[in-house]
């Protein structure tokens, strides 16, 4: 496909951009689940999770976050896929973990949707940048605690002259940082933000695979964190919540019927005094 | 009520803080649509927004938005009643606009319940502060333009002492804000972005009732979005979205199912050359 087509295409089915919100399917919205019950084709990857991709109509789904070779589609040729099947007149699902517009590169795909032509819906879902602190018991706002919540990624390396995120701007903002993408250069991202300066008693925990049938939850401090994941063993993927919002799970867990009914192993280490 | 309790009250019901997503009610999730059909009682305030409020079951529903003098059911109020019906065995949900735990006191309430031994389920929900955005085209992270997003509240006057909000700070992070409760104070904080070195032709955009029947955009720069503002007459409830990705709305807005499936006005006042 070359160049940029204007206009609409005249028989071009709807790509809907749907999020699949963090992996309970009662947590997709009404409208994404009527969306998928009713696409000619839903393409996907696999951060939806087990529960949400064995929904899916094996015979009108195509998994675009693994090839053979173990590698993931590039981009493009999602975007192309995206194209081709609305051109031929299909009702196309593009579904994504979370919301596709947090960290899920819808913007890209509507651009490119748009650049041919092609109509499309945003459908906006739960992100687990929201979820995944709430489910565990944290609201990433709270009057006593933050007026503001940052998302983030943490996937870049911080000391890189490259790195796009300013770590020391987070911490002077006072309110809460959540991380997403962030499991393996944790060490990066807490010294960096202990040497802006950030308490080193500031709480932190880590979600992952929040309401997934294995969530699992580590608390700890910014500087002590790194032992927290590591002895709990948390894995990809997890959300990283630092901030003394973190500190009110303490509070709360033992009422908090989430964990319960989510059979979640309570692996919570509290390495704080 | 007085003291705190300890150990969970035996036959109590189960609170759930339920977020109702920006308003359209096919954005409620399952797991919200399904506890509002069981609830034995139904807590809400205005913020849900006309359509979702029709479908709450009238007999067992109380608005504590507003009261017979105009003003709001005080916090202490609403928490003891989340208490009292709970302790009275029945299924009870406290229903917020977008997520609970976004700006919605979700935290505060969790707290509560806790110290009185109820326990209490947290039902994540799409936050306005994403979808507001994303319905009007807007992703709030994008690879090119912006690694991380701020959610702020904007009711604080930023020139006073007390203020809590480090708008430098935000503005230094390099990534999107999103204000949320940011109408009436649009000057000031945009004033205090431009003082902290923000540059003027940041694009700007305001979404007025996202997902609600009339839903309103303008858009602009930090230089002229209060003009905008007042010439397509933005009123509360409505996010600000600043930073670059504000400015990716024009190339796709045509190509933009959502606006026309809503019939939204589109009001969009572009105000940059
Ligand atoms: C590429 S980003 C996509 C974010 C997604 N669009 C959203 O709104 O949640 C992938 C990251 O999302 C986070 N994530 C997604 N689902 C999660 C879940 N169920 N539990 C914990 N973290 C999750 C993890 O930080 C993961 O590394
Ligand atoms: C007290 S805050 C509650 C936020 C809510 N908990 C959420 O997650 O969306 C109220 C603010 O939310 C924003 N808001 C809520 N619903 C909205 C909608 N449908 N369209 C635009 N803004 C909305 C407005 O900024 C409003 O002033």
């Amino acid at each position: 496909m070359s160049g940029t087509d204007f206009g609409t295409e005249p028989d071009a089915g709807t790509v809907y951009l749907v999020g699949s919100g963090p992996g309970d399917p009662e947590l997709l919205t009404c409208k994404a689940r009527r969306l998928l019950e009713q696409a000619d084709f839903v393409l996907h990857d696999k951060l939806p999770g087990p529960k949400i991709i064995d929904l899916l109509p094996d015979d009108r789904r195509k998994d675009v976050g693994k090839r053979a070779h173990g590698d993931r589609t590039p981009q493009s040729e999602i975007n192309e896929l995206l194209v081709q099947h609305a051109r031929d007149g299909q009702s196309v699902v593009r579904l994504k973990g979370g919301d596709s517009f947090v960290f899920g590169r819808g913007g890209e795909e509507a651009e490119y949707l748009a650049a041919h032509g092609i109509p499309f819906e945003v459908v906006p879902a739960v992100t687990s940048a929201v979820a995944a602190p709430a489910v565990a018991g944290i609201p990433v706002t709270h009057r006593d605690h933050a007026s503001s919540v940052s998302f983030v990624t943490g996937h870049e390396d911080p000391t890189k002259p490259e790195s796009t995120v300013n770590w020391a701007a987070l911490a002077d903002t006072g309110g809460t940082i959540v991380v997403l993408m962030g499991v393996t250069r944790l060490p990066d991202y807490t010294d960096a933000l202990l040497e802006a300066g950030m308490p080193a008693e500031t709480p932190v925990a880590l979600v992952e695979r929040a309401t997934w049938p294995n969530q699992q939850v580590a608390t700890g401090t910014l500087e002590t964190i790194v032992d927290a994941r590591d002895s709990v063993g948390i894995e990809p993927p997890a959300i990283t919540v630092i901030g003394d919002v973190a500190g009110t799970r303490e509070s709360v867990v033992e009422f908090l019927a989430n964990e319960s009914a989510a059979g979640a192993s309570d692996s919570a280490t509290s390495t704080r005094e």
